[in-house]
């Protein structure tokens, strides 16, 4: 298998970057002022090298899977959550579901790895590698093959997909734990650092999870290349944005970065192609701690900070308004030529 | 003229407070997992006395209105573009027609006290004052007669609504040297802490525009009444934007404060009726400074922050979709018994 190569926006030809530069700053507003609107026409203009983006058909795409960590203790909810909110999706009572449709935004569940006998449903694409992870306090969550298999997956998904806009999003008990085992590994960030409530642990259920994911990196101690520390702490959800991701950015799509389980994915992703962080738009920072640290080690400014700890790309579809605002008003605002408004004097 | 009495949602029966609560936390989502969004679905709760709140046909008003001080050389920006805006807002061409439009919003463009002859124009509401305020540099702005008709007009206006959600914009060549005067006198905040760049001022522009806030303040220094400082600094479009929030509330309407002028109204009608914030969804922190200032007088706490110091109403528009959310997935979202999904078990 080959992952996709990502090139830099930065390296782009310049004459689209000031093209851009002086379509933004001739329409009728005082420089500068519609802030961080402005990077993201900037943004989108240039992935799609032009000053007349458009945002085509967006999709979020929910990855659901279990982990086999979660027989240590690590989560405030039963594993069997995992199965029963994919129903929820699928019945279309679960928070993503009423803001992606509010919001314009198609929705596609997959499951990538539950542990449940779903049967074919309309609705639910099967790309289950196994029913869950292994528990990584005691061997790798998963075989090198599967791994591969999640990624595979992941961009193929991606390749059925009508539109340019991507947003990811996420389903599975336990989660949090692998995503910040990820981050520790992944960002050199300090284990406790990484750790948070995830849907609602005690604090002494927070030490808990701090002491497994501890001693499960003293037992992956020579794990050390982005896609061993996948396998060794990964969820199938999570390998399989991961691929989803890289692919998207190859072509060009604007992706758009859910909350902590979703950015793990794309650590991995900007380890390995650090380029993508450029097609990357970071929907909102969550109320998960460990998130507002990962978002800097990519770099990263979140559009929106509303203390939303939830998943399932609920952030994505929230923001999905900003992100067309900023197309919008780069495609519909008049100048100051064209309404006859005085510039600026001073 | 008879001030609106507006009562304080914390004085409201306890019951509706407590089925919201219980609404909220049924929802399929770890316990207040949707952060900011719970918040702001209890508080149009309270404000609808109802656990399944509606926002019915909101609309945008835009108050334009010219200001004297302009006089003093305190904008980058010509006066004429307060009115060449005006004509923009009734072609379709600023941003705030881009952004109601996309979120659904209707928008009312008020000529509130605007330097320019429009003639009676399909789309404007004609409730000029007078052709500008005068320069509150040598006199007061406004009469205390001004001041009266103009808060009767806003009030008169949200009348002839139909829904009920207002959110507040304007435009106003020089209103931000209005407003920093409002907030200096209200709030008690040292003029260099009140006082921005504006529409684009240098550093040289915004000493000036202190100076001659400072000077002014001195000037009308035995004004304190609330009403008075209106009318001493106050633009037409601030006054009347103040008539119409008090209304608002009194109707029990959902408020959309914007940036640092819209603001600076709301602090006048809060120096009034302090319970007016009950009603309030503070939509984003401007990137002028001294909005953050005057929002935390307020004790309020905005649910963006991207830089924008447009005005218009643009912030408004920006964060209704936050607020449709909220309300969707209130009266939307499954629970978990409807749902089948297992609650936390720790």
């Amino acid at each position: 298998m080959t992952l996709p190569t990502i090139p830099s926006l930065l390296d782009a030809p310049a004459g689209v970057a000031a093209a851009l530069a002086h379509a933004i700053d001739n329409k009728t507003k005082p420089l500068g002022s519609l802030g961080r609107l402005e990077a993201l026409a900037r943004q989108v203009g240039m992935i799609q090298q032009s000053t007349a983006p458009e945002l085509r058909e967006p999709a979020i795409l929910v990855f659901a899977g279990d982990h086999g960590v979660v027989a240590e203790g690590v989560s405030a909810y039963p594993q069997d959550v995992t199965w029963q909110m994919v129903e929820n999706f699928l019945a279309g009572g679960a928070a993503i579901n009423v803001f992606a449709a509010q919001n314009g935004c198609a929705l596609r569940v997959v499951d990538a790895g539950v542990a449940h006998d779903f049967g074919p449903r309309p609705g639910l694409a099967d790309r289950k590698i196994a029913k869950g992870t292994r528990n990584f306090a005691h061997e790798a969550a998963m075989t090198a093959d599967q791994c591969r298999q999640a990624l595979a997956h992941g961009m193929a998904l991606v390749d059925t997909l009508p539109g340019n806009v991507i947003g990811f999003g996420e389903m599975g008990i336990g989660n949090t734990t692998a995503a910040a085992a990820l981050m520790h590994k992944l960002a050199g960030i300090p284990v406790a650092q990484c750790v948070g409530a995830g849907t609602g642990l005690t604090a002494d259920g927070i030490r808990r999870k701090q002491q497994v994911i501890e001693a499960a990196t003293a037992l992956h101690a020579g794990v050390e290349a982005p896609l061993d520390v996948l396998a060794a702490f990964g969820g199938f959800e999570i390998a399989m944005m991961t691929g989803a991701m890289l692919r998207a950015a190859e072509r060009r799509m604007v992706l758009l970065i859910d909350g902590f389980i979703v950015t793990s994915a794309l650590l991995v992703a900007a380890r390995l192609q650090p380029a993508i962080v450029d097609y990357c738009v970071f929907a909102h920072c969550s109320g998960e701690q460990g998130h507002r640290q990962m978002l800097e080690a990519l770099g990263a400014r979140p559009l929106l900070d509303l203390d939303l700890r939830l998943g399932e790309g609920t952030g994505c579809a929230l923001a999905l308004p900003l992100l067309h605002a900023a197309v919008n008003f780069l495609n519909r605002m008049a100048t100051f030529e064209s309404a006859q408004v005085s510039e600026q004097s001073a």
